[in-house]
């Protein structure tokens, strides 16, 4: 799939009819990838001579720098051929990630009707099903035989981006009913579609929100869904494809903020140090300033961490293991709400199975813990007489914190939900904040309730 | 959508006629949800009076467990008409997911060829190509003509997952080229379909990584793709809507994965106490034990301690700051790796940004840090006076974890991707105890040589 000589050389011998067959058989997304590699100067000559028929989605798979930098060195009359034979989903994508300059020279030289069509795509509410859908798909008549309905296909099927499945709507574009190829290949010729498309359909309003959008598709197994508008006049359809990096876009930004930052679909190379640092900055104060008051806590016991130094020791293991247990069953229900296996109705339910789930985790890791401290402090010179007290004081509170992370952990990402809240923020970095706060107050708290006598024996 | 009467009752009444005729336009998928609320002995009287040509989608819409209710109350020939019927890749989700015994039955009652071919498809690595296709796809010879093939088509389509792309063979079943209903359709009836074919493909090997055929799918937008044996000779094809499923599966691990957990694909509610906690318990104990090692570390600095315990206030400080910036760029990395746009090669580029990142990332937090705590102490009776060189030791440690937990949170990933490690479990709780590490030892140490003479002052 590999043009075997340096293109760039060729480009600059200005052997273009060379190229052009080494590039018959080569899909538009791999000519992409070509177009990419090369300096902006020699992209846009290596552009001018592919195929007109191939140069719309060549452009439409490029990334945002090189499409601006195309754009930048083109003609007004390359311009508006580019933009005229995108797809009109692919248009508004691009559009939406150029500067306004640049934007508003490419706007200027689409047709009138392109124009007022990309205009309207852009108004949709971000992460709605009117920014995913195209415009451009196959409607007819409910009169027309199976036979007129090929020819209309045959006549419009190049432009529209999928002509598998084709809407039948009414003067006023009401949608009445949808017949797939697959039904007019197995019907007579001569049949009316009116007599055998489906009524009953699954559709979608240009306001929904894509995660909806793609839960239905995921029920359905469709290969587009159409949209209506609010009066339910079809203004466009959703294709399968497009989902697909819908549901790697969700997924991204999902982790993205699960693990604390900003979401961004800016892909890690593209994304400047200044743009990295926006991203974690934020959630890092904030963060901060909670685990600033968490450690006030401490203050409070600075006597006894005085009298038992070996207090502190433990420390990391509460924190950490609270911390990793919480986020686990965070992560859980965060997912589990994403995939809609879980819903905010279910709480109780959650509480009840991490409450549980909890109790049984932390008991485990309680008893290996309690274990570990007898094996390595019992023949200690200083704490050895005191190894039972001591380690009973980190493992009870190693059950408790492991108890309460996993109910938190499962409780905040369902609360969030039902304030409207992200549940994707309450993940790994809040909880284990939060429940390191309450490790280390359980433990201290435990720690003189216990070990209070010894305390006092040491100070 | 929902049917607007007691189901339950209905089926108690017996009006069956009544149901059905109520069941009409509703999708398969949601009729597997009715059948899902039934209790078992009523959902098999329902499954019974669905329309026959339903059943198989229907049945492969439930859930594993409801399957499995079924399968025990179905006669043989019952069993025998929903294997034959079912797309055979669900026949082989089915089957995978059934005990023994029942799975053993089932094939019992399949047709001999049915056997073979699930048999077939069971034998495919886990998270294979093979495993996610299906072997009903339309294939076509070469000399035929366009109206030849539309008959051939028509004839056949009904039985077959997707008819829209059609592969052309050769005798031993070797691929030689495809066309799509679209190019059938825009060309003349007459055309050869050797003639108007794509000889050039893109294609997948039966034990090939799905996650490499999702990328193909994202690339390249296909309907489906074929697969083929190591000869060469096509054995199925991977259509788009099972490549939804694969992509947030896929997600899913790496987000539990990400969260210290063993992956699994069961649904949170259909995973018993004992599951979550065994997906849980052996990351928690392993990093319980890193966490034990990094606390013994501490012993060390008891005098420090001891002597100075206000320390201990800003280790939580410390720690969740340092292990949430690690997660931070570990993420970045893990997910770009996922999704192609980050590869080992780019270990020095990323390394480089994460070092610039974390210093200026790190740098702020440090600022922020040492002004709240300068705030904070200035007039503190027993620390206001040292509150510079305290404020300047923790600030200190604040910046140098945090530039460390970027660049080993953005070199781990890359290391497993290396040693052949599933990058996702490099992520937050396994960098946050790391880093904790880092964090304490550099802390205690900078608290040793600044505050040395505090210490001994207060000793």
């Amino acid at each position: 799939m590999k043009l075997y000589f340096d293109l760039e050389k060729l480009i600059d011998e200005r052997r273009f009819n060379f190229i052009r067959d080494g590039l018959e058989d080569v899909e538009p997304a791999d000519i992409a990838g070509m177009v990419e590699e090369l300096p902006p100067e020699k992209a846009v000559v290596f552009f001018r001579i592919l195929p007109k028929d191939m140069e719309a989605e060549v452009f439409a798979n490029l990334d945002h720098d090189m499409q601006k930098s195309l754009i930048e060195r083109f003609s007004d009359k390359e311009i508006c051929e580019v933009i005229e034979e995108l797809f009109l989903d692919d248009a508004v994508d691009f559009i939406e990630e150029m500067p306004a300059a640049i934007a508003k020279r490419v706007l200027a030289h689409a047709t009138d009707e392109t124009r007022e069509q990309i205009n309207k795509l852009l108004q949709y509410p971000d992460d709605s099903a009117g920014t995913i859908m195209t415009v451009e798909f196959v409607h007819l008549k409910r009169t027309l035989t199976v036979a007129e309905a090929f020819t209309k296909i045959r006549k419009i099927g190049p432009d529209k981006e999928t002509i598998y499945t084709c809407y039948i709507t009414d003067a006023e574009r009401k949608i009445e009913g949808v017949v797939s190829v697959k039904n007019l290949l197995l019907a007579e010729p001569t049949e009316i579609l009116g007599d055998i498309m489906e009524t009953h359909m699954i559709l979608v309003h240009t306001d929904d929100d894509r995660e909806k959008v793609v839960k239905l598709f995921e029920k359905y197994d469709f290969l587009s869904m159409p949209v209506v508008d609010s009066e339910d006049r079809i203004v466009g359809i959703i294709t399968i494809d497009d989902i697909i990096d819908v549901v790697q876009d969700e997924a991204t930004e999902d982790m993205q903020k699960m693990a604390g930052m900003l979401a961004s679909d800016k892909p890690y190379f593209k994304t400047s140090i200044l743009g990295l640092t926006k991203n974690r900055i934020v959630w890092l104060v904030v963060l901060m300033v909670v685990a600033m008051i968490i450690g006030g806590i401490l203050e409070n016991f600075e006597g006894a961490i005085a009298a038992l130094p070996i207090l502190t020791v433990f420390i990391p293991l509460l924190m950490d293991t609270g911390g990793s247990s919480g986020s686990q069953s965070a992560t859980m229900i965060i997912r589990g709400m994403a995939l809609g296996e879980i819903t905010p109705r279910d709480f109780f339910r959650i509480i009840w199975k991490e409450m549980r789930t909890g109790l049984l985790v932390g008991s485990i890791l309680a008893i290996i813990n309690f274990g570990r401290m007898w094996l390595t402090y019992m023949n200690h010179p200083e704490h050895g007489p005191n190894v039972i007290p001591i380690a009973m004081t980190v493992s009870i509170t190693l059950l408790i914190t492991v108890f309460i992370a996993n109910v938190v952990g499962g409780l905040l990402p369902i609360a969030a939900k039902k304030l409207k809240i992200d549940p994707a923020v309450m993940a790994a970095p809040l909880i284990t904040t939060i429940v390191d706060g309450f490790a280390l107050i359980i433990y201290f708290s435990l720690a003189v309730w216990i070990l209070g006598d010894l305390m006092a024996t040491a100070a």
